[in-house]
């Protein structure tokens, strides 16, 4: 049995990579269906965790801009194909990338490994929205970020 | 307060009304996240229980099917477009038509609506697997039904 | 393959049938998990389901309350014994009787059977909060419908 | 923004810290509901992640003992005590005991901790099933690994 350290109780954080936000999770019960493999939507879950720690680590604090009325992301649309399955246990890696910004939304690349085996690949345009629900534009500051993301991914 | 009635004890079944088959379903807090609407995943999770739901009006018994070993239906590929919330206790309706049918897989187009109202908009491409996870042809009789639908379609 | 009906556009409803509510659900493949059976932790939301019907039904409009900032009932807590498991396409009903009323907070006993077999019991506390989260008095005409309905159970 | 690091490609994973297993989450969308908290059912998510971690800190691999046809662990009951909400980016800790074991089963204390604010309260029995669902003696070496931890919780 392990040791208890510190880190243990804090929650697990990704990190950039250059261009790229890494943010590893594992598979549990709640993730699979009866087919014995995570179920299909489950893996939008998976990516919108990596999408939000992706935020922090840029350093935009998602709960202060909706409690301070800014407003927050919503998915647009989003296209994903499934090439493997994943199982119990799987250690998995989403990986994300800024590939476009505009004023109002961003376009976000998020493919799923387990080692070196390419489980999902998805694309995801993510509006920014007032507290009403209407499309708004980002913050100046959020939008300098992600443009210096996704020029990183050149 | 209504009164009790024998259909009350029998689960919401859909049906189809020509090529296009109608699901209804109710928003429920389990659906919503803390932005007050539907949590984006979750529309997959109602796109699926229309899409089970069709293969039953269709004849089609996935249960039996999958514990006697045929096969099953999972998702290949998926889009998405998002264009309008749903909320508490909003009455929906997913309305989804077959659009191509192939050896091993089915293309199935499924909209969302509140009244007269395009929520999102989606395909999804269902691709028939065996007990191990591997693509496989589509039960020959499953697939005729699935031609006759996409036929109506047109 | 049915017919359309102009029911089949509406969501379904549950009902009373005297101090009783019962609300009918299929299980799909969202609810299942790789031990081929329901996830546990998805009874709940069978069970939030049904107490959110039973509200409906006694003419409580949640989302109103919300809306108009009156509060919301939240769980307290919950009890559940899990006595038979429920599988794919399974139809289940959840029985809801309220069995207690205090100011603040109902207490419900809700069991979810398939056909003669019961499945699940349990109990929930439901807390009625204010907007900001604080236990609150529930309004007054909405405790008079849950007194009538708990002395229905004697 | 942070560096990354070789950790960061690696799922979190809890320990133990004498008989107390602990396990740090956060709160993402999907675990909120439309009052802007966790919703009710998602402790039961986070309680069940613990679970299995503790499983596997434990030397217990229980992938390996489904796939080999073993069995696996069920919840058969549940309580909860719902004493303070949690919030989106909420940084959690689930604490899991061992507090009894019997021949099928063992009985687990989860409280979930946001520092030192106590929000949930929980104890499972979970029952062991062989493949075929029905209650089944834990495998030996299984059994006294829990009876070594709950001794220590004495």
């Amino acid at each position: 049995m392990n040791s208890p350290t510190d880190s243990v109780s804090e929650p697990y954080s990704g990190a950039f990579a250059g261009a790229e936000h890494r943010f590893a999770l594992r598979v549990y019960f709640e993730d699979t269906d009866l087919s014995g493999i995570v179920y299909h939507a489950n893996y939008l879950r998976f990516m919108e965790r990596a999408r939000s720690d992706m935020l922090r680590c840029a350093g935009i604090d998602q709960r202060a801009a909706m409690d301070g009325g800014t407003g927050y992301y919503a998915v647009h649309d989003l296209r994903i194909t499934y090439r493997r399955p994943a199982k119990l246990e799987d250690p998995l890696l989403v990986r994300s990338r800024v590939v476009a910004v505009r004023a109002a939304a961003c376009e976000i690349a998020q493919d799923i490994w387990r080692g070196d085996t390419l489980l999902t690949e998805g694309r995801v345009t993510a509006a920014f929205l007032g507290m009403d629900g209407r499309p708004k534009r980002q913050p100046g500051e959020w939008r300098e970020t992600f443009e210096r993301l996704a020029a990183r991914s050149d």
